[in-house]
C-alpha cells in the first residue's frame, strides 16, 4: 500500500509516465491498475523473460484477471471502452515495468482498437457497417467472454510493412464444404506472440486470380491458432524485447470462414491512410521504457535501490548534469506524446501529421538516448543482470527499428512532407 | 487577405507558433491579430530596428492602436483579460515576426500579469489585498486610458537576477513635502526599453537603516520616466535582439510616492517562490523565433521567398533530412512549451515544474539550434542581410543567456531538484 | 616580450593552434612569427574590419612586410618554399586572431601553391612544364619583388563552385595587336579581396566557339586589377567574415595576355581531381577561429581577460563541463585537421580521402560549436561588441557554407563514398 | 589469402583500424599478422565466447603461438620489443575482431609494458634499478619461456581504482621459512582474465602496521594462481565483453616471496604519475570495436554479409547520411587516438594531457555512438545474434565505465585541468 499522498491534480499517488495532468475517471482507474500491476507483479518478472526470450504468460494472467484484455473493447461490447489517448498513456504504464508485454499487449489492443474505435471513424457503406457490426461482435465475445489473445502480424520481409507494397500473404475466395471462406498463404516474420496468441489476426491481400496485387485490397482476416495449415517456426534469440516472442508464423492453404474477416474488404487499406496515429502505439512501450531508465537512474544515485547497499552518488556535479539531460530529454518525449495522442483523429491536419512522426522519433531514439546515458552515470554494477539497467539498455534499441515507423522512415516523410505538399513534384 | 482556408479545429487560416490546437475564442482572436500585425507590419520593420538598435517605436504604435498593452489588464480595469497562456501563444507570434517586440512587449505585460492574475493568486491579508486592488487601479488605468509603457529592469550584474542575492538597487521609506513615499537608489543593467518606457518598475531591496538586505523584502515600484534623478546611460551594440535597446538605468534619489508600489511589500518575494511560471515569459519570442526560422527555410527551398529567385533547393536528400531534423526539435518545442504554458500555476507539483525548466531550456536552445541549421541548409545567400536569416541566428543566440534562467543555470536547478527532494542534504 | 616558457617539444613559448608537436625550424619560425603578429597586431584590429566591413589592409601592410605573401613561394624564386602543411598550420595561427586576414591571405596563398608545389606534382608534358615554368616565373617575380596580391574568384551562383559543372565564366582566344591572348567574360561573385587585390586569378572555361563548355577546358588566368572592362559591384553587409569584402566581379571582353595563364591549359581541372587536400584550405581559418573561442572562453571564466572585471567563474561545476566539452571537440579538430594535412598529397588513398572530408567537415562545424558554446558559457557580456566572442560567433557560421565544400556536400560525398566504390552503380 | 592489392604507403593489404599510415617493419608485421588472426580465427569464435560469457582460450592459444604475449616484451630478454604505439595499433585491431580477447590481452601486455618499457623511463636509484632488472628477469622469463599469462586485478568498488584512494588489498612484509616474503589479504573485483591467468599482478597498500595507508606505498606483486589462500567467487553475467570473466578475486594471508613484486617499492605510484598514456591502453580495444561496427554496416548495405542474402541498402539517401555520420565519428576517434599514442610519454605537456583525456572520451563514446547507429542503419535483422551487431551494441557500451578514466571522470578532469593550472584554487 502506497504511502505517497495523492496529486490532487492527477488525482493518483505517483506520477504516471505521460507526467501528471488531470485525468478523466477512466485514465486514473487504468493507470492506477496499471502501475500496481507492473510495480508488484511484471517488474519482478522481466528478467526472467528477457533471459529464457520467453513469452510472459504469467502477466498475461493478470492481465486477463483485471480486464486490460478488454480495455479498448468498446462498452455495448462489455469492454472497458477506453479510447485512443486512455489506451496510449496505459499503455505506457505497463512499459514502464515490462517492455515485451507492453509490446505484446499493443498487438492485441490494436485488433480491438481496429475494429473498434477505429472502424467507427472510417466511412463504409451501410452494408459495410452491417457486416463489420456482426463479425466484431463474435470477435469482441471471445475477448470478452473467453479471455482470447489476438495477435497481430505484420511485417515480411518485404516493402509491405514499410507501405510501401501490397502484402505477400494472400487470401483467395472459396467454398468449402458449403461455407464461404478464404484460403490463406504466406509467410509472417518478427510474429510477436507466436504460439501465444490464440488468433493471429492477418494482413494479406485479396488474391484474385490473374491481377496484379494490390494494397487496396488488403483484407484483415483472423487465423485461430489450431487452424490446419497454420505452423511456427524459426528461431528468437534477439538483443532485447525478448519476451515478445516474435517467431515466424507460415500459412499453407490455411481456411477460416468469412466470418473472421476483422474488417470489410478495402476498410484497412482506407483506415491505414485516414488514421496515421494507428501507427504511433509501438511508441508507448518506449516511453515507458524511458521513464523506467529514468526512475533507476535517480533511485541508484540517491542509493535508494533496494538489495543494493545504500551508497549516495547523486552529490557529483557530473552525475547531477546527466540526469538533467536525461530529465530535459524524457520531459520532451512525455509532452510530444501526450499532445500527439489528444490531437489523434482521423485525418489529421498536416501541423498534427507532422507533430505524430515527431513524437515517435522523439520516443523511439530518445529511449535509446536515455538507456545508454543511464548506464553511464550509474556506472560499472548497472551492466550486470541482477539490476535492469542493462536489459532496458537493450531493449531501448529496438523501437527506432520497428515497421513501418522506424526512425529513418520517418526522417524520410518528414523531409519531403515538410518540403512537398500532397502531389507537388519537381520536373 | 489570405485566402488559406480555415482549419476547423483551430479556427485559423495560419498555423500559429504553438501549432494546431483547438482554441477559445479568445485567444483566436489575438493570434489571427498578432499574426496579421506581425506579417503585415513588423516582418517588414524588424531589419531596421536590428541595424539601428532602436527601438520599435513604430511597431508599438500599433500594437497600442490595436489593444496589446492591455492584453493582460484584467477585463474589469478594461483590459482583454488574458489568462497566462493565451498571453504566451499571443506572444510567440510576435515573437515570430519581431524578437526585440516581442521581448519587450513581454517586460510590460509582465507588469500587468505580476499585478494581475499573478496577484490575485498569491495569499494576502484583507489590509494587503485592499491596498493592491487602490494602487493597481492607478496603475491600469495608465495602461487602458493613457497607453503607457512599463518597462521591468531586473538585472544588476549580480547574483540577484539569478535569485540568488537580494537586489542592491534599495528604496528607502521617506516622507517628503508630508506625502509618504520612497527614496530609490541603485543601477540597472540590461534594462529593455532604456528611454522607451513610460514607467519603469524597479525591483529593489528595502533599506531599513541598519539590517541586512533580506530578499524577502522586496519591493516592486514604479518609477516614472520623467522623475528627477533617473538616468539612462551606456552604449547598446549587440550582437543580436538589438531592437530591445537595454542601457543601464541610473537611480539617484529618486522620490515616488508611496501609490507606485506595484505589489504590497513582500509580495514579489512570495510570488517568485510560488508562481516559477512567470520567468518562463522569456521563452515564447525564443518559440516565435524559432518558427520563423522554420517558415523561412521551408520558403527559400522551396524557391517561394519574394524578390529571391524562384530555384527550387528542396529536392537534396541532404536538405530535406535537415529540415525533418529542425521540424523535429521545433515539434519538441512546441509541445514542452504548450503543456507547461497550460499547466502553469501557483506551486506546481515537482514533476510540473522539472517539465516547466525543461520547457524553457528547449525553446532557448532550441531556437539556436535551429537556426544554425537553418543557415546552413539556405546556404550563402543566408548569411547576408536582406534576408532574415542573419539575424534570426544572431537573436538566436541571446535567449540561452537571459537571466534568472540561463540555460546552465536550468541545468543546475534539474541537476539538483530531479536528485534532491526539497530540504534534502548530504552529510 | 613572452615570459612563458619555452616548450622542449616545440621549441615555442605557447601552444599553437593546431597543439604541442616536433615542428620543423621553419615551422617553428613562421608560427612563431604568425602568432606574435596576430596576438599584437591583427587581434586589436579585427574589430574594425568587422565593423566596416572594410579590407584589413594594414594587417597586409605587416603580412607583406614580414615576408607572408611569399610563403609558399618555392625558394628557387625568391620565397620561403614551405609546404602544404607548414602553410595551413601558420594559416590557422593567422586565422586565431583575425579571420578575415586569414580567409584572404589564404586566396594570395593558394595561387602561388597551385602555380608551386602542387604543379610540381601533376604530371605534364615536356612542353607543358616548359610553359609553366616560364609563365610562373612572372607571376613570382610580382609577388616576391613587387608584394603583389593575388585574389582567387571562385563562385558564380552556379553549381561550377560546387565542382558540378563548368564554369560560366569563359576565355577566348585572340590575337589583339599582334598579341596572343585571351578575352574573358563572365561574372564571379563571393570574391574576397575585391578592391584589394592586384590580381585576380580567375578560374575559367575556354570558349571554343560553337563547342559545348567543357570542365576539361578550365583555365586559370590571372587578370590585372587595372584591366580594361575589369569591375567590382555589388553591397558587402554579411553576417560574418565581413573583412573579407567579397563583391562581385563583372568581366566584359577583358583582353589579356597570354603569359597571365596561371597554370597550362587543363592542367587545373587534372589538379582539382589530383589533389583533393587543396579544398581544404579554407579550414585552418576556422581551426584558428575555434582556438580564439576556446582561448578568450578559459580566460574569461579565469577572470583575466585586460580590461575586464577580474571576476572568477571558473569554480561552477556546470561551466567546467561546458569547457570540457568545448575541449574535447577542439582536440577533436585538431588532430583530424593535423593528421589530415600531413598525409596531404596527390591522389590519396581512399582512406586518406574520407579522412581528408571528416577533417574539414569537423573544422567548420566545430568552429561553430564551440562559438555558441563559448558564448553561452560566457554570458551575457559576451554578447557585446567590446568583446571578441560575438565576432567569432557570427565569423564562425560561414565556414560550413563555403564551396566546394560545404559541410552538406561533405555528408553528400561521403555517404556516397563509403558505400560506393569508384564507377559502381545500382541498376 | 588476401587478393586485395597492397597499400603503397602502408605496405598492407588492409586498412588497419588507426587509418593509413607509415608504418615501421615492426609495426606491419603485427598489424599485419594480427588482422589475419581476428579475420580467420577470431571473429567466428566471438559469439561463443560471449553467449557462455566464457574465456577465449582457443585464441589465446593463437596468440601464444603467434608469439603476442610476448610483444611488448623487451628484445634483451627474448621479446618482440614493441613500442608503445605500436602496441596500441596492434591491440586496436585485435579489438576490431574480438572485444574480450583485446581487453585481457591489454591486461597481461601491461603487466609487461609496466615492468619493461614504462620502468625504463622512470626515474630510479641504482639500487632499485638492480633489483628491478634481477626481478623483470624472472618474470619476462615465464612469458617468453613458458607462455605465462598474466592478469592485473584493479578494482576494489572503492576510489582506489578512480587514483582517488589506496588499494584496500594489502601486503605486509614477513619472513616464512627462512624467505623474505609478503602476506597479502584483500579483496579485487571486475578481475578480467580470473581463472585464466597464470599470475595476478596485484596492486596493493603496504601494511606498515600501525600507519596510515598510503597511495605512495603501493606495491605490484604477482601472485601465481595456484597460490595457497587465493580463491576466485562470483558471477559473471554482464551486459557485454563477456569473455573477460571479470569476477572476484580473494587474497587470505596469501604469502608470496620478494621476487614476485613486479615493480620496487614505490615505483608504480610514481609511473601512475608519471605515463598517464598508461590508462588509455584500454581504448584500442574500443577502436577496433568501432572499425568492426563500421565494416559490418558498410559490407551489410552493400548487401555483401556472408551467408546473407545480397540485398543492397545502400541506395538510400538517409542510409548514406548515417554511414557519412558514423565515418565522421570514426575518422575523429582514429585521428585522435593516433596522435595521443604517438605523443604518449613520461610528463606530457598540458597541451598533451588534455588531448590524451579527450582521446579516452572519443574513443570510449563514440564506439557506443558507432554502434547504436550500426544498429538503427541495419535494421531489424541486426538485432539477432547470428550478425555480430548486437554483441558489438553490448559490448561499446562498457567502455566509458572502465575505470580510472571513466567518462565522466575524464569530463571532471579536463574541466578542472582547462580551467586551473595545476596548484591554483579558489579562496
Amino acid at each position: 500500500m502506497s504511502t505517497r499522498p495523492v496529486n490532487p491534480v492527477t488525482g493518483l499517488d505517483f506520477t504516471p509516465a505521460v507526467g501528471d495532468m488531470p485525468f478523466t475517471p477512466l485514465q486514473r482507474e487504468w493507470l492506477a491498475k496499471a502501475h500496481a500491476l507492473g510495480r508488484d507483479k511484471f517488474a519482478a518478472r522481466a528478467a526472467q523473460w528477457d533471459q529464457e526470450a520467453s513469452f510472459p504468460f504469467a502477466n498475461y494472467d493478470d492481465l486477463r484477471e483485471q480486464g486490460f484484455l478488454k480495455l479498448c473493447v468498446p462498452t455495448e461490447f462489455g469492454g472497458a471502452g477506453a479510447d485512443f489517448p486512455t489506451y496510449m498513456m496505459v499503455a505506457a504504464e505497463i512499459g514502464r515495468f515490462c517492455g515485451a508485454t507492453a509490446l505484446t499487449w499493443n498487438m492485441h489492443i490494436c485488433s480491438t482498437m481496429w475494429t473498434g474505435v477505429l472502424a467507427d471513424g472510417i466511412a463504409m457503406s451501410d452494408e459495410q457497417r452491417a457486416e463489420h457490426a456482426a463479425r466484431r461482435q463474435i470477435h469482441f465475445a471471445r475477448i470478452v467472454n473467453e479471455g482470447k489473445l489476438y495477435a497481430q502480424p505484420f511485417s515480411e520481409g518485404t516493402a509491405a510493412a514499410a507501405g510501401r507494397a501490397p502484402f505477400g500473404t494472400t487470401a483467395r475466395q472459396v467454398v468449402r464444404d458449403g461455407q464461404r471462406g478464404w484460403l490463406i498463404n504466406g509467410k509472417k516474420i518478427w510474429a510477436s506472440l507466436s504460439g501465444a496468441a490464440d488468433y493471429y489476426g492477418v494482413l494479406c491481400t485479396e488474391d484474385k486470380g490473374d491481377q496484379h496485387p494490390d494494397a487496396r485490397d488488403t483484407l484483415y482476416i483472423s487465423v485461430p491458432a489450431t487452424a490446419e495449415g497454420f505452423s511456427i517456426s524459426g528461431e528468437w534469440d534477439p538483443l532485447g524485447m525478448r519476451g515478445t516472442v516474435s517467431r515466424n508464423l507460415t500459412f499453407k492453404d490455411v481456411f477460416v470462414s468469412d466470418d473472421e474477416q476483422l474488417m470489410p474488404r478495402g476498410i484497412y487499406f482506407k483506415g491505414a491512410q485516414t488514421w496515421p496515429a494507428m501507427f504511433n502505439t509501438l511508441a508507448p512501450t518506449y516511453l515507458g521504457l524511458a521513464n523506467a531508465v529514468y526512475d533507476f537512474t535517480v533511485q541508484y544515485l540517491r542509493g535508494e535501490v533496494p538489495g543494493e547497499p545504500p551508497i549516495k552518488r547523486r552529490q557529483f556535479p557530473t552525475k547531477q548534469i546527466t540526469v538533467a539531460q536525461m530529465r530535459l530529454q524524457l520531459e520532451s518525449m512525455k509532452s510530444l506524446f501526450t499532445r500527439a495522442i489528444f490531437e489523434a483523429k482521423p485525418n489529421p491536419s498536416k501541423d498534427e501529421k507532422l507533430r505524430l512522426y515527431a513524437a515517435h522519433y522523439a520516443v523511439m531514439e530518445g529511449a535509446n538516448d536515455l538507456a545508454r546515458l543511464g548506464i553511464r552515470t550509474c556506472g560499472g554494477q548497472s551492466m550486470l543482470k541482477h539490476l535492469p539497467l542493462e536489459r532496458l539498455y537493450r531493449d531501448s534499441r529496438c523501437g527506432a527499428l520497428m515497421l513501418p515507423w522506424t526512425a529513418e522512415l520517418i526522417l524520410d516523410r518528414m523531409g519531403r512532407e515538410t518540403l512537398y505538399e500532397p502531389g507537388e513534384k519537381d520536373d
